[in-house]
């Protein structure tokens, strides 16, 4: 057990992390709410609809859990670098559960390098219950590995209250660009962008990790926590644009998806600007062709972010944003180093994927 | 706030359930993890997603809470049924979100005497992340309604874990009953039906209303929950025995639904009984008529089922089954009152609906 808290230099935090997974996995198929007579057969299942969904990510969110708790806590218990670990899967089985289920939404083709979900052959609608499957596995984690520790309840009502707030960002964001509906970009301002990104995506994907290593640590003051959440919500906003560039210009076999956001009428970072940028000539180009799956008006639409220079105002975007972030975690008064959010801004500012 | 404790003549239990609702539906939508700026939008469509989905049910299992409370604790102080309401509407909202989802997997048309959600035009598969909402109200109420009592962390586990049977239910239903796929009637027997029952149904129907009153009732040992967890899901069984009847020979009218398990090729218990008795001649017919949507093949396995007596086979097992559930009512020894357990048996034996 001793070694286990220790980051020793042949093993990597993400080696140690990862390692964990299988056992994870065994604990969800072996708890009492789904082993029993005439399960077996649900229980092979979900063992596939785990090992398929669950470990394939970067991890970013997960390791953070562990990295934010190991500066905030010195010389952290074996037993508590374990815990963290745990904690971190649990937001990587949150994640899971809600890429299966936007890709079915969205009607996705293909995630994290492989086919999505329920695209596979025996999948299908099965994979709505699939991600439900996902989702209370966390439960399932948390009673059997913090059940005892004085922090489970909030624990509890921090994944309560971040599904809540990723469901009400799906909901906004599905309300502005609808599937198959038609192309009305009267909502495509940063406005509601930036509504979009902050309870899609930023809570759970920022908030969230710092949030669960602060309750570890035994920082659960509401103070403590509104003080913190204004650095992590910015750094979800940068993510998400920078999650949207991407999308449009990043190459797929690094980034291990093929952006459909133009097919998708999506309220996408990049037309937004270039709905702010265009000539009237420009935005009627726009419309025309924004939300159509055809691949000529996908190019025409990329050929008009270039006209633009759309990469140019991103890449100056992604420069003040960081200065500013910068600037904000230096004027925080909080209980939780800079570092804990400087190392979490390192790992995403200039990534690729 | 004193007469809420009793169930005046002019008002039935049913009635003072249903004056909850907007209340609950309030609360969920104000609640920290949902209102804030920018998500008005989402506001307003969750109000309707609740409005449309969560009320119209026969509200027998959450009402089974609040009459069981009453059966438990004598003289119940006014808060406390109000708690007991709370409890009984965060079933409704499960089943709600259950019946969602499960609409959308099985491609239902109608649910309730409506058009299943997920059918209607400004809605399709947006469906599944309101289903998500539906699940995530659950935790919001209980943190407002019961977040300061004791027995919070027991009902927040007993959700966690009903939600996890019914999705290895559904799970099991799914495996054993493709949408779309050959006819196999290999896994329908008896044994398998059962499982699919327990899971997908009795544990949710059955056993959780009636443990959130033991729970509320300070009855949390586990010997308690063991000794009638038997019954509730012996009730459970027989009450989806009838459900299967009704779908195929209930009155849609009366029903509020169209049934469809014969064109979707579900392991129904009239499927079960009728492969026991069939002839090899009358196994053939069931296997080139069953789980096919043509109202020619529905029809020709109707009348197999009349041929083979199918009907005076369910009632002689409703009469069967109530005498055997009269019996392990007697014999079981907890601190939980027989009438819980006979008055949810009166409300569900000889239904129309």
């Amino acid at each position: 057990m001793g070694d286990v808290s220790r980051q020793s230099d042949s093993e990597s935090e993400l080696q140690q992390f990862d390692k964990l997974f299988p056992e994870l996995v065994e604990d969800v198929l072996n708890s009492r709410a789904i082993k029993g007579a005439g399960t077996e057969q649900a229980v092979d299942w979900f063992r596939k609809v785990a090992e398929y969904n669950v470990p394939f990510g970067k991890k970013n969110r997960g390791i953070s859990v562990v990295t934010s708790y190991r500066k905030l806590v010195k010389d952290p218990a074996a037993e508590n670098i374990k815990r963290a670990q745990v904690l971190g899967w649990c937001v990587e089985w949150l994640q899971a559960f809600f890429l299966v289920a936007d890709d079915i939404m969205d009607q996705s083709e293909t995630r994290r390098g492989q086919a999505c979900w329920y695209k596979k052959d025996d999948v299908g609608l099965v994979a709505i219950n699939d991600s439900f499957f996902l989702e209370s596995a966390i439960f399932q984690l948390l009673r059997k590995h913090i059940g005892d520790q004085s922090y489970y309840v909030n624990v509890l009502e921090l994944f309560h209250e971040t599904i809540m707030q990723t469901v009400a960002g799906q909901c906004l964001d599905m309300r502005t660009a609808p599937v198959g509906g038609k192309i009305d970009f009267t909502h495509f301002t940063l406005e509601t962008y930036s509504a979009i990104v902050k309870w899609k995506t930023a809570f759970y994907s920022f908030y969230l990790p710092v949030a669960l290593a602060m309750h570890m640590a035994g920082i659960s003051d509401e103070t403590s926590h509104n003080n913190v959440k204004p650095i992590l919500l910015k750094m979800g906003h940068f993510f998400q644009v920078q999650d949207d560039y991407l999308d449009c210009f990043g190459t797929p076999e690094v980034t291990g998806k093929i952006g459909t956001d133009i097919e998708d009428n999506k309220c996408s970072w990049l037309v937004v600007q270039a709905l702010h940028l265009a000539t009237p000539e420009q935005r009627q180009v726009l419309e025309e062709n924004y939300g159509r799956h055809d691949a000529e008006n996908v190019s025409i639409i990329k050929s008009l972010y270039q006209e633009l220079k759309i990469p140019k105002v991103y890449s100056d975007y992604e420069e003040s944003s960081y200065q500013e972030l910068m600037t904000l975690i230096a004027e925080t008064q909080c209980p939780v180093p800079a570092s804990v959010f400087t190392d979490f801004a390192q790992k995403i500012y200039k990534r690729q994927k």
